[in-house]
């Protein structure tokens, strides 16, 4: 008997391994094989590690043999942005100046994963050192979007949300500063979550920039999301950013598929809040996407951002990012500054010219959005918002400024901002629903997921 | 029958005034009679508010009346440092500049003080912008050191520390970015807490930097401080630093006068911590202080700051403050430079001529004092300290730069820090021992206070 083991996900993998209907090593190599097939043209996997994922999942199959299963992601095969250590693997965070930059520790969220009995298939593309939103890499290829050849799959994360959307691993991860794990997740018709600030480690996990810097899961459901995150998260002491949070997320999976009790807020127009470029599609998919979260139970209110301006704060982010990676990068600039694109060492050189005082500010204003997102959820359960105001588009087209308006929000607060599909353009590109929530309210977003998605048969 | 009313202090007059043995107008007559006596040579107060006060003090007296109390703290007279707003009264910051500037709100944390049924005697002079710690205030006079004339009572807060030493008020409130609360405190033998950072709003206080400045309550006792705290604390949505935290810390009253079962940490070379400068007079105090600790029950281990040089980060917070302060002040030193001494201006062109990206270096090198404070906590309850290196000098001698050495890092870290009385120098200057406790555990810091207050009996 036969498995479709891209069908099953992780959570339904993870069944199947219980069951007896698959093992780790099959899935293992079925993920594998695909890879070998589709990755060429994609260019979503940087790098594929065979022989210890093979090695990894046999031993996996030898723990349930024995009874001695480690968790519920245990045997499941997953997949890393490269921006995350593995030790003993390059961490290239899609830098040409770090190809052999070879870490001797995992990252924290690796070893959490590797405890729960994860099989990591390889390291995945993405912009280059998170700084962009295409995942247009001169040093590792352009990744293509699996739903549309010289289009984008978004970024930072572009490679994970490749990878997911073509079915060449069960999870990913990636990382979010600004929206770089919900934005492929949009454009790549996957679910991808950013967690609260501080919950999951991002120790070992090639900095953007500090205050805005979350690890995130991605994968076709959020029924796996919520098994990966359940195995992600967990207070770690030496990351500054560490904050203690819930750990166990299975109660957005016990949830009826009913949203009865829940208040929703969303935007009654876009356009307001975009100035004006929200493409025409992502109006009607997210029209209808409120109506379906009304038919579920859900009590929808018209809210704003009253205090938030997302074009006035966006620039203010980017100094900070800049100032960040001025430093972060300094040695690997000043040694061997051809490693870098020129757009990249552009943006580096900005953030040298700015003061401190400026700075200083463009942090204050960052901060304001803290208690914008408070008086928000002290009248809403939730925030839904498209996830981007613009399909995918061609590698050809400039990417849109306005292509983090909605998600950079969540970042700036520290909050849980999911994304899932809400349907396809009439060419067939995915679009996403965002749904933010307070902090440490991931299982709210995930039950409001998971409803959403049942109900949409997306 | 009289009563002393500034023995009593506050939790002492909250009983005289439940019992009927005062009232408030006596005691606000009293404290006012003090002032004018006192305050022309000590210049602790920069504005005394006679007239509101004695009608707040007949309001709470006509409360009580008519038993409408609003809580412990209804009719205690306190006083505010004056870089806390009081609707319709100018709050100068100690900066010339501002003689007239007046604010239409009360702060944040006066609201809930005034809705405490607390009665304001003024406002309190304090170092130029808290940027300092000497209350050498060119504008509004030096402070001096009840203890002994020429002599800083320490600041920024210093006139908060001496008015209480003084007996000029029950309580006074104080703000502490590296130390402020605590080094008054210490100098003029009073006790003062830095809370958790943003459990007390700073909404409405003059900033010296957003991510290192409280607000504290300073007093007599531990006991006044935890009635004082209690009225403080809470939420403020609207803050940006605003965190959720206890808000009643009663336990700490309820203690018994024993440590039974506290591990507290403390250094045993003091000098290895704060390179050579350690007073004698200090070392003496607290290895005294240490034996009374053990005594009263607690286990004492000797400690380290691995991983944190406070005179490493130190610069790094001046210039985090610095690019603070050209911000906050920029357009009153435009319009008027002559309103600020040099030395402030010098600091503000010293931010002003720093790069982002060195800005964004320092405020990484503060975040990392979090994970040092958490692997401390991990092994003791509290680590006990000297408050500062030296007790109070005179305003001829040049300030010492280790000043800050054993408060800041609570700031850096964003725990609670205590600083009570140590005893004295052989001349009479006042020491104090610090107090400082994981996040949200004020109470354990009141309570090991107020068991070496009573212990100690000073």
């Amino acid at each position: 008997m036969t498995v479709d083991i891209v069908a099953l996900g992780v959570a339904g993998l993870a069944h199947a391994l219980e069951s007896g209907k698959a093992t780790s090593t099959t899935a293992t190599e079925t993920y594998l094989k695909r890879i070998e097939d589709q990755n060429s043209d994609l260019n979503a996997f940087i790098k594929v590690t065979t022989k210890s994922a093979l090695r990894e999942a046999e031993a996996a199959d030898q723990r349930r043999a024995d009874g001695n299963v480690l968790s519920a992601l245990d045997g499941i095969p997953i997949a890393l942005k490269d921006n995350i250590d593995v030790a003993g693997i390059p961490t290239t965070g899609g830098v040409e100046a770090y190809r052999r930059a070879t870490p001797e520790h995992d990252a924290d969220v690796v070893r959490r994963l590797r405890e729960a009995g994860a099989i990591f298939l390889g390291k995945l593309n993405m912009h280059e050192a998170a700084h962009g939103a295409t995942t247009a890499n001169d040093a590792y290829g352009y990744c293509q979007n699996p739903h549309k050849d010289g289009y984008t799959p978004g970024g930072s994360s572009g490679g994970s949300g490749a990878a997911l959307a073509a079915g060449l691993c069960a999870g990913a991860l990636g990382s979010d500063t600004l929206g770089s794990v919900r934005i492929p997740a949009s454009f790549c018709g996957i679910a991808g979550l950013k967690p609260t600030y501080g919950l999951v480690s991002t120790r070992g996990v090639m900095p953007l920039s500090y205050a805005l810097d979350h690890v995130g899961p991605m994968a076709r459901s959020c029924k796996d999301l919520t098994l990966m995150l359940s195995a992600m998260a967990g207070f770690d002491a030496d990351d500054p950013a560490g904050r203690h949070g819930p750990t166990d997320f299975s109660s957005a999976l016990e949830a009826s598929p009913s949203l009865d009790g829940l208040t929703l807020g969303y935007f009654n127009d876009l356009n307001k809040i975009n100035g004006d470029t929200v493409d025409s599609a992502v109006y009607v998919a997210y029209a209808k996407s409120i109506d379906q979260l009304r038919e579920l139970g859900a009590k929808l209110e018209p809210v704003g951002w009253d205090g938030y301006d997302p074009a006035l704060v966006r620039p203010k982010a980017m100094l900070l990012i800049e100032a960040d990676l001025a430093n972060i990068h300094s040695d690997a600039l000043d040694s061997n500054p051809d490693g870098f694109t020129e757009t990249f060492r552009a943006g580096i050189e900005f953030g040298r010219a700015q003061s401190a005082p400026k700075l200083a500010k463009a942090m204050r204003l960052i901060e304001q959005v803290r208690p914008v997102a408070r008086r928000l959820f002290g009248t809403v359960d939730a925030l839904v918002t498209p996830t981007t105001p613009v399909p995918a588009f061609s590698f050809e087209a400039a990417m849109p400024k306005t292509i983090t308006t909605f998600t950079a929000f969540a970042n700036y607060a520290g909050c849980p901002a999911l994304s899932v599909p809400m349907g396809k353009t009439e060419d067939g590109l995915p679009l996403g629903l965002q749904v933010v929530t307070p902090k440490r309210e991931e299982a709210t977003a995930l039950r409001i997921g998971t409803a959403f998605e049942n109900a949409s048969g997306i």
